[in-house]
């Protein structure tokens, strides 16, 4: 049992002392309590928020962070990422998972959705660090009949193995223009088989649109909503090139958006995902840094912020606020992917953030989440607590250095043998 | 005497290896030296990089931070920024600047270009911390003859209090919407008779633009030409609604714009300041956070980042470079301010960071200013030096919960008095 005692915790919008007790990996008590326990945390000057959850990213691709930069999407990929990426392997992407997982860890996130190769390799890190991840296995079939095949079982293979650790799991289509209908249509079924989760990349640029109706006659949405693939499980990053109706439609289909503004105002894909619409709509929004090559941090703090400064300057200053912001990082998603995270409640799970009160981008503190999403940094991250477990305390992840050594050997080796 | 030993320094894009040697507030010398020294820095894992300007802000506005959230520009300021700034006081000023000061100094920034009351208080502020600053006198005159009298006295008995002070001055009429043509004309003239800056917020809405013309039935670029307003002392904050002939015509008249793309986006301005257009007419282009209130962060690093995000977003992926953020963040405002820092060579002001290479967000470091941009945080700083001083040394400011502790006592009678 842990108890975190005076903490600061949101009440009505207000900060109130209480104390939180935590038994396994849940929250207990809030308030006046004071069980006897294993460890006690002094929260005087800390403020307990749940772990933000991170919903797209490829963390592996911390490897690439500043590799290949100031490109627009297309050649960067075709460049750069893709013939990198052949050459990968299961050690290095334990690695770099595992880099990965501590900066997330220590900027906050407890949860994280990935898209990547070798998802084992992402899994164990996964597990040795103590994060909390859903995790894809990623395919193509570039319209190929073989490819499609030799990749499903692949993908198989690779599911079942993920079964071996404590993650969700999905399966992931890369996006419409990498993998055919027929693709998508297999990955769905084997999602509905499995009960997992579909991975996906959806309209992140105007090319991928125009290009899929020229070539299908046919908008993405209505393509997929015929093949069955817009429900539940569907969980969709970017979503920024979508018409009104498309966005009803997948709201009425319970698919989730993933908001990745750092990706996308990087990469240039000309548009900001239409949160007013979606909010509107009823579609469920959650947010994303996206891989590390494009964003280039894992950082949900910021990502927090840049989401409220893109809908801000696209739809106006009223049109999103910091509220939203934190909302797409927590609840949202705790819906989408049927985690009991994302709120500090009794009976919830003990995914929680402690933030140093006595950081001064944390002061003057008129309004808490203001001062989260707009002022705070990684270095106001004073503790994490991932299934009632610590896994940051004082700032400081057990091994980091260890880890980043290690890290570094082994890329140096992968990018001096290119 | 200070001696960097084994510091990373950037030569010709690569990391190298170097000892930088300080005499005085100056670089005496950089590469295989072993001079005596006082102190001895281990830079083994610290990159060495001029210290960052930050152009434009208001930095007592601390006081605001998170204070009046989620509004559009007009009904903030008139609802409740200015309410609560004629409350003001020297004291309250001198704290929050202070507290800013460390902001700035412990994310990297060893100059800043304020515009606010009470400059004196904000002078003294600078002189504690060891910051480097140009302070302005600022005011409005509503369009009254009157009050302009009444404020140009008040201004010239401040620019006057500012002498004792190791400060840059400057004059700081707000913008056309709060002083008449006639009070920008004057200011120009005490510019000129005092030999300081001209701090100013030039084409910042739309509505700014279109009342003006609609008053004046000229655009607000040739109205100040013709009043002799436009000259290399003038550096004007936002310049988001410039035409291009606007832009052509400032470049000319050698008048800098500082980009404040986080305020830009947050208070929804409508349009990036055009940075292709002024690379091409070759005006300088600076960055600034702007204010607290409108930020909410004073954190230069962060800035770089978005300054890039908003720019590509705007105008294409390949239409600016994390070089260009690092160039507007020191070498453009070294020259329009006229100090020898913003770069690291020989005979230049010892203003330098040292960024701590060990710390997650910098790995791998294919490319330090790639990294610097996109993906460091407050947390990889590890030693500020400004003018031959060290003011921050493993990240801590000496005495910064000090200056947090009565800041926030101050604070709280200031709007527990509201």
């Amino acid at each position: 049992m842990i108890l975190i005692e005076n903490a600061k915790v949101l009440s009505d919008g207000k900060l109130k002392s209480a104390n939180i007790l935590i038994e396994e990996n849940k929250i207990k008590a809030i308030g006046d309590v004071k069980d006897k326990s294993d460890y006690v945390i002094n929260a005087k000057e800390l403020a307990v928020i749940p772990g933000l959850f991170n919903s797209h990213t490829h963390c592996a691709m911390t490897l690439f962070r500043g590799y290949a930069e100031d490109m627009p999407l297309q050649e960067w990929l075709e460049k750069k990422i893709w013939p990198a990426e052949a050459r990968l392997n299961e050690e290095i992407v334990y690695w770099a998972s595992k880099l990965a997982c501590v900066e997330m860890l220590k900027s906050g996130t407890t949860f994280f959705f990935d898209m990547y190769f070798f998802p084992s390799a992402t899994a164990r890190a996964v597990e040795e660090t103590g994060i909390r991840a859903c995790l894809s296995s990623a395919f193509f079939d570039f319209f190929s009949k073989d490819l499609l095949e030799a990749n499903l079982k692949r993908v198989e293979k690779e599911l079942n193995e993920l079964k071996n650790f404590k993650v969700l799991r999905a399966i992931a289509p890369h996006a419409v223009y990498t993998v055919s209908l027929e693709g998508l249509k297999r990955a769905m079924e084997i999602a509905e088989k499995e009960d997992i989760f579909v991975h996906f990349h959806l309209a992140e640029t105007e090319k991928e649109v125009i290009d899929f109706r020229k070539k299908n006659g046919n908008g993405i949405v209505k393509a997929l909503d015929e093949i069955g693939f817009l429900n539940q499980r569907l969980i969709s990053a970017h979503c920024v090139w979508l018409e009104k109706e498309e966005i009803e439609l997948m709201a009425k289909r319970k698919v989730s958006a993933v908001h990745c503004p750092t990706s996308n105002m990087k990469l240039s894909v000309g548009k900001a995902l239409n949160y007013p619409e979606m909010k509107k709509a009823g579609l469920n929004v959650l947010l994303g840094t996206d891989g590390t090559a494009s964003n280039n941090s894992l950082d949900m703090l910021r990502e927090m912020k840049v989401s409220a400064l893109l809908q801000k300057f696209y739809y106006g200053a009223d049109s999103f606020k910091a509220v939203d912001a934190f909302k797409i990082a927590t609840e949202n998603a705790s819906k989408a992917f049927g985690i009991k995270a994302g709120k500090v409640e009794v009976g919830w799970l003990a995914d929680l953030v402690l933030i140093d009160l006595s950081k001064i981008p944390m002061n003057p503190c008129h309004d808490l989440i203001a001062n989260l999403v707009y002022s705070s940094a990684s270095e106001c991250i004073d503790t994490v607590i991932v299934d009632g477990k610590i896994v940051v305390e004082n700032g400081y992840f057990e091994g980091e250095e260890k880890i980043l050594e290690k890290f570094n050997k082994i890329a140096e080796k992968f990018f001096g043998s290119a």
